[in-house]
C-alpha cells in the first residue's frame, strides 16, 4: 500500500487592517475548495491567517489587542471552514492568535481531519522579535508582547495515515524545531509563515529572505527525512512587504512545488511518505549514527559559553 | 581592529593506493606555498589528507591496515609539513588516519598555529558507513570498522584571532555538529571530507551529492552565524569518483569562494570575523530566543520513537 498524501499549500495575500475574520474566511474556503478539486487530502493555511499581522504595532494595554485573537475554534466566523472540510472530506491546517479562557495569549496552528474535528493543536516554540515597544523602527515586530511562548513543545501526531508534525514560522530556522519532531518519526511538517522583508536589526539580510526560507526548510527536510510544507502570508500588508515563496519540499531537499505569486495562490504536491525511509533509513538512521552523549549543551545551555577547546 | 581571516580551502585531487605519504605531502606543500603567496594566514587540507581514502577495502585483521595510519605527528614524512608552516608563517589544517600509542583508531585533524605548533586536535564524532564487510558492495565505506568515534565531542579553540573549530566529512550533514560549537561561539568551522558520489544504500541520492553538500554547510553556517570552510578530496581515486566542490561559506550561508575543479587546487576568502555577530547578535541571539527547556531528547535520545502527540 503507497503511502501518498496530497498537500495543498494554500498561500494567503496581505489581510489588511480592516479585512474581517469573514472576509478571510471567504478567500480560504475559495482556497479550499480549490484544494478538493484537485483531490487534496489536506491544505495548508498561513500563520495569523485570519487577521492582519497585528504584531506590527504596539499597544501599551494588550487588552486593546483582544479583538485580534480567537477566544473559541470554531468561533461563528470560522465554523465555515469545519462545515466545508467535512462536506468535501478534506483535512486542513490553520494558523490563527489564540486567547484562553485563563488568559494565555498563544500563535497557534489547528491541525483538522477530513470530518472537520481538530485532532492536533500546536503552539508556537519560538517567539522571535521583541517584547517593548521600538519606537525608531518603521514597523514593530512585537511578537514578544503579544504571544507566550508554548510550553508544551513540539509534538507528531497520527493523521492523514502518516506522522503528522507543526511549526510556525521563527522556528522554521531552528535545527532543533525539525530534529524534535525528527526524533518522533515526523514525516510531514506544517508551517505557516508572515516574514517581513525588511530586517530591521540587521538590513543585510533582506535580500537574502528568500534564500534563508528556502535554505532552513530544505536542510531540515533532508537532514530529517520528512517533507515539509511552508506556507506564506505574502505581498503587501499595511505597508509592509512579506515574503511569498510557499513551498512543499521533499525528504531530499527539493523544492517539488513553489508558488510564483505574492497573493492567494494554492500550491499542490502528492507526497510519498515511504520516501522519507530512503533518508532515515539509511544516511540518516538516527538509532545507529546519532551521538546524542555528544549533544549535551544542546539541550542544558540556552547562550553561548567560551570554554577553551584545550 | 578588524578580524579578518584570510583563509584557504586546499582542495585535492586523488591520492592513489600507490602514492607514498611523501608524494601527497609535496603536493600540499605546494599548495601552501601558493596559499601564504596569496597571503593566508590558514590553509586547510583534506579528510585522510596523507593517503587514499582506505576504508573503501575491507581487512578482516585490521592490524593489516596499520600502514594507513599515523603514529606519530609529526612524523619524518610530515615535518616538511610543520617546518614550512613555520618558516612561511602560515597555521594549517590536516586530516589523516590516527593510531594512538594504546592502540585507538581515530579519524582525526590537527590545527596547527603559524609557528608550525600543533595547538588543537579533533577526532571525528560521526562516522558514516558499515561495521562489516558487505561484498555486495561496488566498493567499501568501512569506517566503522577502521575508526572509533570520538569521545572528546566537538571543541572550539581560541587561535587565528577568533573561535575556531572542526569536524570532518558525515559531522557537517548533522545539525548537531554546527550547533554544539555555535553554542562555544565558534566563528569558524575547518571541515575536511572524502564523498564518494556512488551513495551505494541509495543511489536516488546520487545526482544529488552536490546540493546536500552545499545545502549542509550553508544552512549550518547560516544557523549559527559561522564562517564555514568545506574542503575536498575529489576526483576518481581508486576507481571511485568523489565529490569536489571545496568550499567556503559565510555566516549568511552565502557561498563566497567554490572549487571548479576535482584536482589540486586552492580557492581562498578574507573572511571577517565580525560578520558573525550580524547573525549571532540578532536572529540568532541564543541567549535570548533558544529554548533547550524543549530540546531534551536531542541530547537524551538516539533513534525515533513514536509517541503521539496527543
Amino acid at each position: 500500500m503507497t503511502r501518498i498524501v496530497t498537500v495543498g499549500a494554500a498561500q494567503m495575500g496581505p489581510v489588511q487592517r480592516d479585512h474581517s475574520r469573514t472576509d478571510a474566511v471567504t478567500r480560504m474556503l475559495h482556497l479550499m475548495r480549490e484544494a478538493a478539486s484537485r483531490r487534496c487530502d489536506l491544505v495548508v493555511f498561513p500563520e495569523l491567517a485570519l487577521t492582519t499581522f497585528f504584531p506590527r504595532w504596539f499597544v501599551e494595554d494588550i487588552r486593546q489587542a483582544d479583538h485580534w485573537y480567537e477566544v473559541q475554534m470554531p468561533s461563528p466566523e470560522t465554523a465555515p471552514l469545519f462545515d466545508e472540510s467535512a462536506r468535501l472530506g478534506i483535512g486542513f491546517c490553520l494558523g490563527f492568535a489564540e486567547l484562553t479562557p485563563d488568559g494565555h495569549r498563544f500563535n497557534t496552528q489547528v491541525l483538522v481531519d477530513k470530518t472537520g474535528r481538530e485532532i492536533a493543536r500546536y503552539r508556537k516554540v519560538h517567539i522571535p522579535g521583541h517584547e517593548n515597544h521600538e519606537p525608531d523602527r518603521p514597523f514593530q515586530h512585537a511578537e514578544r508582547h503579544y504571544f507566550q511562548p508554548s510550553m508544551d513543545g513540539f509534538g507528531v501526531w497520527n493523521a492523514f495515515g502518516g506522522r503528522v508534525g507543526m511549526m510556525i514560522c521563527n522556528d522554521r530556522r531552528w535545527p532543533e524545531s525539525y530534529r524534535v519532531m525528527g526524533l518522533q518519526g515526523v514525516e510531514m511538517i506544517l508551517c505557516g509563515y508572515n516574514t517581513p522583508i525588511h530586517y530591521v536589526p540587521d538590513p543585510s539580510q533582506d535580500i537574502l529572505q528568500g534564500f534563508h526560507n528556502a535554505l532552513v526548510m530544505q536542510s531540515g527536510a533532508y537532514q530529517n527525512g520528512t517533507w515539509v510544507v511552508g506556507v506564506a502570508k505574502g505581498g503587501v500588508e499595511e505597508g509592509v512587504d512579506s515574503l511569498a515563496q510557499s513551498m512543499i519540499v521533499a525528504p531530499s531537499g527539493q523544492i517539488v512545488a513553489q508558488a510564483l505569486t505574492t497573493d492567494d495562490e494554492l500550491i499542490t504536491a502528492s507526497c510519498d511518505l515511504d520516501w522519507c525511509g530512503r533518508y532515515t533509513g539509511t544516511l540518516f538512521d538516527f538509532d545507529r549514527y546519532r551521538r546524542p552523549e555528544m549533544y549535551g549543551i544542546i539541550a542544558s545551555q540556552r547562550g553561548v559559553t567560551h570554554p577553551d577547546g584545550e
